[in-house]
């Protein structure tokens, strides 16, 4: 089953259940004998419906293929989620009516972060996540089941690193905003958040990187006070998504 | 050394580092003899200047000892995080001169959501996290490396439950408001958060009790789109203490 290069495994009946729902495209799906309860009857309707490759094997089995250790009695084989293109984003953007807005991420490595973004942005109704293909935590099952999903849904971009993909934007009509402790501006200023926009976040301990920062239109700080003074990047993006969200219906009233 | 039930084990550079400077009461650090590096000597220093007893052991007793397998050579034992009283808290405002800002968790059972939230309010400026004794995750090590270190700094109080709390603090002129789903109004009207006030926050998957939710003066919705439709508990947190400081800050001009 891990003999296919371009195929990845779903562990547990949550991952399973929500890829089936969002119409992964699923190779086979494998329960193990002793599986039962509501969430398996839900996949095995699914897997009947979609005509998905469906085998009962010992739970055994399962344990031998599982890297997780908890798959629930289910394992499913998937095609790898697949990226987009800038461009892309920007037209779904378009086609719903609204001003894009995207978040940038400039080396988020911890897959939980990665997930716990892309679960926010979707949730916000952003238009999609734009990642750089260094320092960035792969699109993986762990990435998957910490958005709660999300990723099945939302669209994720690839660019080749942040400084170019900063330039892209601008040059598409993009206004591309940082987010960094040693901004110059507060989230809470004045500025035009309705327009189109792509928010910049940097990755765990280390923020922004000196030339993203420098491309960035406009680098925008979220104030803290204590001891720790550093948020979650995850916590920081809901934060600015939604003082965007804020200002976009209001400004829409 | 794990005989004394008083005592809580610290694993790592960093938790054991951010203890030190915290100066909580810690009876013991152990450091493997083959460690070394910057922060290795950081804690030395630390350790000698408030006199707390050291011992250089061997790694593989330090191995075994160890829970989380992630001690990097230095472990140390503390007196577990006190909690306080919920007019301590308040005390704590008052002392500063801030209109007080309380978090009250009704049933946030994961350790890594209950650090992530404390970690936010830390460093919000927030005055204090409230929890109820039950369906509450432990105030261990886990929650403290969760929080960055923040809940070594962040008052926590305890109530006898959420309600109750509820209770209390409304006889103490806090303005309650839960956040829910399916609350009946969104989180930017025009409310006054300028008032003495505690956030009331649900769980993971279930959010609030309907008996928490009858008790709230009043109960905010965060908008959410999307197919995944919930926001992670520590993200809506970060979300609505950062509305309540813009507004606090933005009335104060």
């Amino acid at each position: 089953m891990a003999s296919h290069e371009r195929e990845e495994l779903l562990e547990g009946r949550n991952p399973v259940l929500e890829a089936l729902k969002a119409g992964r495209n699923i190779k086979k799906v494998i329960i193990a004998t002793e599986a039962h309860g509501q969430q398996i009857k839900e996949i095995e309707a699914y897997v009947r419906d979609q005509a998905i490759p469906l085998v009962y094997w010992d739970k055994k089995e399962l344990d031998r293929l599982s890297t997780t250790h908890k798959h629930q009695g289910v394992l499913a084989s998937v095609e790898p989620l697949t990226t987009v293109l800038v461009d892309d984003l920007l037209a779904t953007a378009r086609f719903k009516g609204e001003n894009p807005l995207l978040l940038l991420l400039d080396g988020v490595e911890d897959p939980h972060n990665l997930g716990s973004i892309i679960r926010t942005a979707e949730v916000a109704g952003a238009h999609g996540v734009i990642l750089p293909e260094r320092r960035t935590a792969g699109l993986n099952a762990t990435v998957l089941k910490a958005s709660a999903g999300a990723a099945n849904y939302l669209p994720v971009a690839r660019v080749k690193n942040t400084v170019r993909g900063i330039e892209e934007l601008k040059t598409k009509g993009c206004w591309v905003i940082g987010a960094d402790q040693d901004g110059s501006n507060l989230w809470t200023e004045p500025f035009d958040l309705t327009l189109p926009l792509c928010l910049v976040l940097g990755g765990e301990g280390k923020g922004l990187s000196r030339l993203a920062r420098e491309k960035c239109d406009l680098i925008l700080q979220i104030p803290m006070q204590g001891q720790v003074s550093s948020l979650n990047v995850s916590v920081a993006t809901g934060i600015l998504v939604y003082e965007v969200l804020r200002r976009r219906t209001q400004s829409a009233e």
